[in-house]
């Protein structure tokens, strides 16, 4: 994890830059085209099918949206379709789909090679669910106009809400199901401002099956945390023990705990984070270190070229994997995240402009508009330098309401009575944490995330 | 872990009680019956010496401290010798040598019953360890009279010195080499009490053999700690996630963030406590969570009667164990803690008065008189309510000096550059960090602790 990672980490998002010019094919395939018929390295195909392939949001442009579908393993014909939108902005679905709360897990080959395994806590055990490559630019989406790839939030979202009605018109049988919207990071802005398309688009049949939305340590940007953000990152180093007690006054008695503090306090926050040191992940304060049993692995260590994330990224990249899964055969690299050079994900097709919008509007709206959607905030909160819990909640606490179910733990079934988060419920949201969980939380906690989202869908968390 | 538990844990202690008369024996083995010959549940005999018994420390009493000494596994004619002390008040050694630093480790065994494994991250790997159960009345110690039991600081220091000079009477093959205090909790206190009692007794060659001591999350109730104890608390608790922002916002708003905060902070605090909920262990944030792998273990429960602790004290309450290690056969019930009744250790032969009172000045007092003293104060970071490394840290501040070497990482040799810890070096004393350690240190993070440990005594840490 670089210096400049980290920094840029600090603001819970990625910028995204980079040109370049792609061919692309028109879309054309129907759904049964879209049916994923083997895979290698997955000995059997599964009991539930699995489609993936691209949605065309723009004919003239020829600009289309890559996506992944598993049908649910109980009803596929009544459970709810969950949406998953990544975050970055840049960052592939994929990701969600093989390391976190998808159906796929990739894993060394017997004969050496990348294997594929089901996921025992995927979320489509109890939903549909569709992970969606946006913008094009991001994962296997593009588009034949390059100028396509400098693009924004709010194009984003046009995009999406075209990429939904374009996929129930290739899969009719679901045009009834209830609808969720899902995501983490960049997908806390990704989500509501998805949600405001349909709520506010032509489409009524969308507009009254969404029946809410979950967000996993989502970006905010709201007026609170901009007043106060390097604090919260202050305190979260202090009560980790990452930096020591004097930098912690200096950083008080220069008065940057006050809101609009005074600029030397950049200063003592570069020094901070010089002090937690480069071998540290903003995402997951243990990510380096919690090796089995709380034990500082000094046993074998997994190569690199063998770790979860190398073996997604080599499968992907195999020319019999994106012939299985209808990725157009002349698009480039899969990468997890279209980053600015030098940056996870390194350069490619995306030059996005952050808004950096306050996101608390759009959650007034829905409580106006639609006080019918249910809504969750989650956070990992291990994932301390990210998007951190603390951060969510005081987003959260500007819209100023009061708790009606007071904070207290929940528990997972089956999990020895631990506790596995947090939860406290608001007349219109719900804020739970995860325990143990860093950013990407179902990668992290997957049977806690994996209660959590089910039981929330069917009103029954917590 | 009973909220009882939990209220007593955040002052870093536990206070024991209890009344009772045991018969005893006479000391008098010397040194060749004290040697360990065979251990039940372990197959074959290790290539190191164990030896285990008996000091008498008052004779006209009957008062008798047991041990358990484990011979070096380098060089025992040239290793230092560390004595090692458990906290409590109350606890006995046994835990740090059978869950922690020691060389047996209990096991399922093969055909049912407690096997003994020795523990590859054991202290005995670099020096003649040597674990004490002080004061009498706590583990396998004792005395023939029973108003023994009410004891305090000063008189367990006093005892603690009794025994180091009878036992090395006992052992004079050692009589010459170095000699290290070390042991966690109120081994804190313990641990600068006795080294009082060495530096400034009469047994000069005790004195000029010492070369310091290392305590991991020790009890220092110094004056900026009783002023300001609840703000570690609730900062602790807000920062990892455990109590919502709406409580720390009423803790902060009342002034209970304040030196000397008013009453009102009691009932914010015990409301805090209650949101946290019982199922919390105030050692280690993460106890009932990171069951491998940071995921939250719904796969098999280890049975409550086959946990690393049950095992422990299932082999050292039977009969042959006891006989295996020379402990006089008419005493009671080994318990890892004497405590209060409905504690952890229930009710046992022991009423310790805590004086509580500050350590900081027999920190200065060994700066000044005994400036060669290598002073190591270590904090697992994950003990976030019994012993906080805030809290140690607070306390150290107040001595009033400036890091002579800046706060920075630690790493420990084939660790895959992990982040071990942090460490800061101070013109007196050094002070680590263990990160995703709880209160036990050596028994979360087995390997980082051996590195620090066996670093520091040579000098070579940092």
């Amino acid at each position: 994890m670089t210096l400049l990672r980290l920094l840029v980490a600090l603001f819970c998002a990625a910028a995204a830059a980079a040109h370049g010019v792609v061919a692309a094919e028109s879309d054309g395939d129907g759904k049964h085209g879209d049916l994923i018929t083997s895979l290698p390295g997955l000995e059997k195909m599964p009991d539930f099918k699995m489609y993936s392939g691209y949605v065309t949001v723009d004919k003239d442009h020829g600009r289309a949206l890559f996506y992944f579908f598993a049908e649910s393993q109980n009803d596929p014909s009544t459970d709810p379709i969950i949406l998953w939108q990544q975050g970055g902005p840049g960052c592939s679905s994929l990701v969600g789909m093989m390391t976190e709360n998808g159906p796929l897990r990739a894993k060394v080959g017997k004969k050496g090679g990348v294997a594929i395994d089901i996921n025992g806590w995927s979320w489509n055990r109890f939903a549909n669910v569709l992970y969606v490559d946006a913008p094009a630019g991001v994962g296997f989406s593009y588009s034949n106009t390059s100028s396509d790839y400098n693009t924004n939030d709010t194009k984003t979202a046009i995009d999406n809400y075209a990429f939904l009605q374009g996929w129930f018109d290739k899969f009719p049988q679901f045009a009834n199901q209830s609808i969720w919207l899902t995501g983490e990071s960049y997908g806390g802005n990704y989500v509501p401002q998805l949600a405001q398309q349909i709520i506010t688009g032509k489409d009524k049949s969308l507009s009254s099956r969404l029946k809410g939305f979950a967000v996993g340590n989502p970006v905010f940007s709201c007026d609170a945390w901009k007043a106060t953000q390097g604090n919260i990152q202050a305190n979260l180093y202090y009560w980790h023990g990452l930096i020591p007690l004097s930098i912690y006054n200096e950083w008080e008695q220069t008065g940057c705990a006050r809101p609009y503090p005074p600029s030397d306090c950049d200063a003592i926050m570069k020094r901070m984070t010089e002090m937690v040191g480069d071998n540290f992940d903003p995402d997951n304060l243990f990510s380096d270190l919690s090796l089995g049993n709380a034990t500082l692995g000094v046993g074998p260590v997994v190569p690199p070229n063998e770790t979860v994330y190398a073996l997604r990224n080599t499968w992907l990249n195999q020319k019999d994997v994106q012939a299985a899964l209808h990725v157009h055969d002349d698009k480039r690299k899969w990468v997890t995240c279209c980053a600015e050079p030098g940056q996870s994900g390194g350069h490619c097709q995306l030059n996005y402009t952050n808004h950096w919008a306050d996101i608390l509007p759009l959650y007034r709206l829905f409580f106006d508009k639609r006080p019918d959607l249910r809504i969750l905030v989650y956070s990992g909160d291990l994932d301390i330098a990210t998007c951190p819990f603390a951060y969510a909640q005081l987003c959260l606490s500007e819209l100023g309401y009061t708790a009606t179910r007071q904070w207290q733990p929940w528990r997972v079934p089956g999990g020895a009575n631990q506790t596995a988060g947090y939860v406290e419920v608001y007349p219109r949201f719900t804020y739970a944490t995860v325990k143990g969980a860093g950013h990407e939380v179902p990668q992290f906690q997957p049977a806690a995330a994996f209660h959590m989202v089910s039981k929330f869908i069917n009103a029954s968390f917590p």
